[in-house]
């Protein structure tokens, strides 16, 4: 961490903040210039909190060298990691070259209803079961999901088609509740639910983490650092668009954060084009963008009746809509 | 909420559209136009997700008309809620003409620091302690504060100076320690965790809601609703500055928030600058702002020793500068 | 547009509205709801101010239903618009199936560079040769461009590969040297320098013009509509990233703008990964991106020696480099 | 300036490196840490581009320690500047403690309009008349202003009431147009229109400097420093609102641009709330607000009969509203 003081700094307060500095067990190398003075943190800077250092008034800036997340960074982990889920015959790799094609409804609404579409969606080749049963709605009147029922049919569907299962936890205290879901999502708006992700990081069950509505891609990493700090590594990070000025699209997607994630980190990184955008005719060309550039999956909402969807029904493509994207992604996976 | 149909579209459309409407229990009003169709839904569209509508391939856009919060809705009540902290002699209202100034430090640290500052604050005319015991940090490997031992010496603080206390909560599961708190704070990094405002809906307890990083002043208001509607209505609310493109201050404080609350709401709404900012020599100003914008408190960090603290010090003031900010705030509130 | 009064209002207020309105040419149709009046205003609404409307203060929300732009809007004009640039044998269509490669340095600094590149570019399969001349800096400090010589080089560099030139276009008064320019690109930061938008409508030459550091696609639009109600139609639009509260990349590039804007409109649309992502690792992945989202063409910066480039050389790709992605681009090309 | 070079960076690299920036006349200072080398550039870094640095493959990140502006950097002209408009007895200053009280009608309507409002508004205090003669419209078909003959009717206000004029110039070439204005606007949209601000860097007249929708505070003071680079050192800054994701407000003002504004440089700095807000109603309390926290004065649209205006009339206040605003900010003023 690099810290520059502001011109005029009397030499106490030099150096009464480098003895705080040191009393932290940090190093510093000081560089004295025309205008200013430059002090270099060495040592492990992770304990000091730079927006701490740049609130000081004889603070000109600060600078972070290294990277504050450790289990996250590639630099500590240079190989792609590779996140096992489901059993069996029907265990599904994700991350260095193995891609997953995650596909469902927004809600589960019935047995029939997630059944149907879990075998369309696998005859489509889809690997991954996905569909909400804890609904996180911004309105306390929207519907919230079937719940622990949802959970039960979603392993009903499980059983009659061999694919894993991902849905959405809400709540530390449903966590017995997801013991037999394959891949548990934390969704957006619990992206810096510190509580839950410690909670999943005690676990060694693989955790889908949704990027933040504004987060950064810094954050983002320091939130799966906190799931990894545990002792849980099967991370898989994911894209779902981020907040903007323009709303003629619900988010803007935010491709060029999958190039990025691949050179900061060694996690797996897969896009959902359904919420980033909202609308179902924009999931077509922006899952084949996510494919050119790098994704190791795709999570696509399909739903076999939009217009009668509970919610989200607008942002869902039918299972022929979803074998139409299907076949060209599989093609496109082939060139890139 | 007013639908807008695209050009083109066929009368089976329309007529399916308007049938999955009136199922959902509203009613519909229908005006064509020379080049369009403008369906009215009258009711109660509170169940109906506009981000559905305007996702569907046949319409053009969606407009709510009516607020989809009711409780925290000023149409519904026009007069403005007061919220009571604390007991007995040393109860605080805020919200309705009564003003609050909330102070503390960051973090609590040990006994002396958290009553020496406690007493300070009070002699200035802070009228409740703030301090966190539970703090939501972005890396996994900075201070998380001291948990429950930092709640015993807030107790101890109020002991000494009947100031009653603010602190923050991460987790439902901590609700029982959390019992005796006189104003739980949610953050901003929980103000969408849905599972923890519906417990916090169910208890008495008044709450201190933060507006997220990237809210926007109805999902704010959307999250206040969460709690009501369990049928706990002593919420205040609090601006915290709103993530921008900008990085010389910590967020963007969004001082016309506090008219606009005021208009859309009953809520009592106060102001954090020093969170905001994230810069102490900023504080002064902006809390002078917020006071003559019609906020009904300020909630300042104030340490005792700003360049010691362990987090956040570097938007802290010393009691000395808190003392003056309070009398600056004292002349404007009597001209505001 | 569709007006919605808030309730209360009185019977004269609403009379004064919508005498107001009529008297603006447009017709209305008034619908009375239970709790509110929501007023349908028909004809050529173009000349109504919306941000007019809703500021007032009897008045709830507008919302516009039928697009303020015209000659840029597919629902007048529903076929793609084709862009032919350059003359004779060298001429390159844009547009309704035909993709463009622009390629070349971000400054123009001597003969043989941008000849050299000029070259090699061609030799890659580039079919324009970008350029510039005259600079935008954030600093009156940093260099500025080599101005009309620059555009002497230019044209020396068409002459030796016949590749048609681009070049950005900084002030009105710059027109006449611009006149021997095939395509005269407007950059972000003149997207709404709307007496040079107007000067060019009076020409006929094919504009670039790339969207506006935090505009929206409607006001992007609305930007070509101003050239084309001056009777120039020859619209290329360029994404090249907006502005984000995330400081990795130095934009967020938006490739959904380009199924949006083929949905709103029958102009063309290329991408500008150099620009967007300020990196030129990440150009490789961001063009294959764009290709597959949808886009009309890519422009990218390429220069014989990056670490010595006077400006911008960070994003740059060597021809090498271009030439590996030019070759992707083309492959994917075949199957998208 | 300081650069971080990534780990693992060859000799040949760096050196080539050094040598690049030595050849730009800076000089550096190398320090070798652990895993990492950090080079210190000394001496004139304007010259340097960040951007190029902070995109080279070898780099990890780069700081700006001294700011890129030194005109307008208060460290190198620490007393308040103060600027001067119009003649004689009607000469106003701004800065240094005075405060300037700019109200007017969006659009310059007529010759009685203007001349009303400009004696209405002095009664109540105004110090300087605005009005709109060119007006930067989103769309070409909305109401473009009066042009030249608006600024005659300007004239014929200021000869009936001694108050200077402020109205904004679109153009380098209305230049001569603008010879007798006494205080010239560049709005938001031309706040990077690099030749506008380099033509009016060559005069000699007051210029009132908007902000940009989305520019950070250091890239707007950049702005300034094109117009001082010229020679012409009467500039001030006008904050009006940023760019945010909630559609309440038109845009988000940011008053802590006042203070920040204040701490790196010397200019005045007025607020224009009209505009930020888009909401009449909001007007008076972010009038407050600006005063309180340390505003060197405000610009208010002021209307005669808001509901008929020709633009923007949602946004103005009547001559009564603006009295009252006006009465409350002078006893603000006074305690403040």
């Amino acid at each position: 961490m690099i810290a520059v003081l502001k011109a005029g700094v009397s030499e106490t307060q030099k150096k009464n903040l480098i003895n705080w500095i040191k009393g932290q067990g940090v190093d510093v190398h000081i560089s004295e210039g025309q205008f200013q003075t430059v002090i270099g943190l060495i040592g492990d800077t992770s304990r000091i909190d730079p927006d701490l250092l740049s609130g000081l008034d004889i603070i000109e800036s600060v600078t972070r060298i290294s990277e504050p997340f450790k289990c996250a960074n590639r630099r500590f982990h240079p190989a792609d990691t590779i996140v096992e889920i489901g059993e069996g015959e029907n265990k599904v790799k994700i991350g260095g070259g193995n891609f997953a094609m995650i596909a469902g409804p927004c809600s589960v609404e019935s047995e029939s209803q997630i059944t149907d579409i879990a075998k369309a969606v696998k005859a489509s080749g889809a690997t991954l079961l996905r569909g909400g049963a804890f609904k996180p709605r911004t309105s306390p009147y929207d519907f919230q999901g079937m719940g622990a029922d949802g959970l039960e049919l979603l392993r009903k569907a499980r059983k009659a088609t061999g694919l894993p299962i991902v849905t959405e936890i809400m709540s530390e205290k449903h966590l017995d509740l997801f013991e037999d879901v394959d891949l548990i999502q934390v969704g957006a708006r619990n992206m810096q639910n510190f509580e839950l992700l410690k909670t999943l990081g005690r676990t060694r069950k693989p955790i889908l983490l949704k990027r933040g509505l504004s987060s950064t891609i810094k954050e983002w990493l320091m939130s799966a650092e906190y799931i990894m700090a545990g002792g849980n590594e099967n991370i898989i990070l994911c894209e779902r668009g981020i907040r903007s000025y323009d709303t003629y699209t619900r988010n803007v997607l935010d491709l060029s954060a999958i190039p990025v994630v691949k050179e900061l980190s060694h996690l797996p990184i897969i896009v959902d084009p359904s919420h980033a955008t909202g609308k179902s005719r924009l999931v077509p060309s922006m899952s084949l963008a996510a494919v050119a550039a790098g994704a190791d999956g795709l999570i696509i909402e399909v739903h076999n009746d939009p217009e009668h969807a509970l919610c989200d029904g607008a942002q869902s493509l039918t299972p022929a809509q979803f074998d139409e994207v299907a076949k060209k992604v599989k093609a496109l996976k082939e060139i890139v």
